[in-house]
């Protein structure tokens, strides 16, 4: 393929893929509105929804259809999916931003939950948003298969849990001032980040009734590559972005002696990593011999190539 | 019946009770040391293990066993049902206990899990142990129908979420220093004790497949009035016991000007309360029209009959 062949086809995605995607981010905008804290003692229930309202780019819910479609899932049991993991991701900048773990005060542009509901409320709407994402998964409508609602918990569950984010978060406190070889750092973000963006990618796929497993491996695999490759590129934005692009306080890594992507490899090896890692998710893509895999390459790519 | 006979016959529940309990509480601690923290992080697993193993009543874990056996439910499911709500109440004293919550430095007559290892990992290992409740409720060894599975979830996730314990937790939060009157008293401890409680119970009742619907109804009103004895309970015994007998701060309401039973109605007030409480637990019982509520019975005395 020519160069100028590659740029077509990689400007082609970005088009198809925000074609793609604004109609499903409408739909998990609705739902969430819809579902988060309506019903909760009223400051609790605003702090839920401040949380999770109007902010983040989505990306693990977007998976979460791509994955989902791929493999021919059911709708109904794919837009909850994909709230249900947006919420743990909530909940846990909620908690993470915390006086007692990072001391965060800005978040996506805006004041942290605990700056503006106070630690206990912040807290709390933590919790709750946990409780709310395994709710969503089982409603007793009977619009979702029960199998389906139990793996979908069991899932979560695993990438939410000690082995998945919140070990990876344990691990990263403990590594502050450490110096961490690649092994370490790599399995500390495969827990801390890597577990749930790739639990998405499962999620997706457990939408549908049945996948050939060797399909599901090359997902799971894929899975794996762009979520070792967000947390990649997430190093890299630490050093490169202001804190008004990302919406967040810019190299506070650094400042907090943090080991890194770029501190291991520098700017330079950090992002041939990045690169690296984009291939093999594309490459498990091909191995999967699923037909619809466009939205999952498109978001690989975005994934790589963002600027927040 | 008679005077003595009453008495015989609370005497044999107590004996009985304690025939019945002890073989399934060694059951749970041998569960939960096998499945909690194992492989975590090694001082994430640490806290984990320290804030659920060896301590506690375990009263939740069991409610669900006396609830499975009356309907004939599956003893697996019960073991992780068990188990499961368990965590969920350890995972909510652990956060309960920190510094922006109640700051208490004493629970179950040792020192709170941030006390012994930080903040920030109580924090983690409270947002841990409520995962890993779902991932036990969803084995994927075929043990436990998914139908049960999805049931346990959604019962667990309302009881622990936000129209649930965390909910309550909150407008505990939101009360303090004000005048509740009795209605909003109840409903706060409905939702922060109660639900959990009554969760419990519920939980027991679905491990078995079918259960008659008055019957069910029964059992989550016995739950209801136990939930709500157990409360007026610990406001008694926050007044009438010492620290070291209950294993944590006694006379800790008053300090912090919270409402409670006994400030309502006074300790008289609240003791004939919980009486009353407790003769509803039993006249559900009667109305379930099951046969075999000896346990459930028992355990309903013993929430209201405890020194701790």
């Amino acid at each position: 393929m020519s160069a100028a062949a590659v740029v077509d086809r990689l400007r082609w995605d970005a088009q198809r893929l925000a074609a793609w995607s604004d109609p499903r981010l409408s739909q998990v905008e609705a739902a969430l509105s819809q579902w988060v804290g309506v019903d909760a003692p009223v400051l609790l229930g605003d702090a839920m929804r401040y949380a999770v309202l109007d902010g983040g780019k989505r990306l693990r819910p977007l998976l979460v259809f791509a994955a989902s479609e791929a493999v021919g899932g059911q709708g109904a049991a794919a837009l909850r999916a994909a709230c249900a993991v947006e919420l743990i991701h909530a909940y846990s900048l909620v908690h993470d931003d915390l006086p007692c773990m990072d001391n965060d005060v800005l978040r996506r542009g805006k004041p942290t939950v605990h700056v503006k509901f106070g630690e206990a409320d912040a807290l709390l709407a933590g919790d709750a948003l946990q409780a709310l994402a395994f709710e969503l998964l089982t409603p007793d409508d009977g619009a979702i298969a029960p199998a389906v609602q139990a793996r979908l918990c069991r899932l979560l569950a695993r990438a939410a849990g000690s082995q998945g984010m919140a070990g990876g978060q344990a691990i990263d406190l403990a590594s502050v001032g450490l110096a961490l070889d690649e092994a370490q750092l790599r399995e500390m973000h495969r827990m801390k980040t890597g577990a749930l963006l790739q639990g998405s990618v499962e999620m997706g796929a457990a939408c549908a009734g049945v996948v050939e497993p060797a399909a599901l491996q090359a997902l799971r695999d894929y899975g794996a590559a762009i979520g070792l490759a967000f947390q990649v590129v997430d190093d890299i934005l630490d050093v490169t972005a202001d804190s008004q692009t990302l919406g967040k306080t810019a190299g506070k890594d650094a400042a907090s002696d943090k080991p890194t992507y770029v501190s291991l490899l520098g700017l330079d090896g950090a992002r041939a990593e990045a690169r690296t890692l984009l291939a093999q998710a594309l490459a498990a893509l091909d191995r999967s011999a699923l037909a619809d895999t466009g939205a999952l390459r498109a978001l690989a790519h975005m994934v790589v190539d963002r600027d927040r």
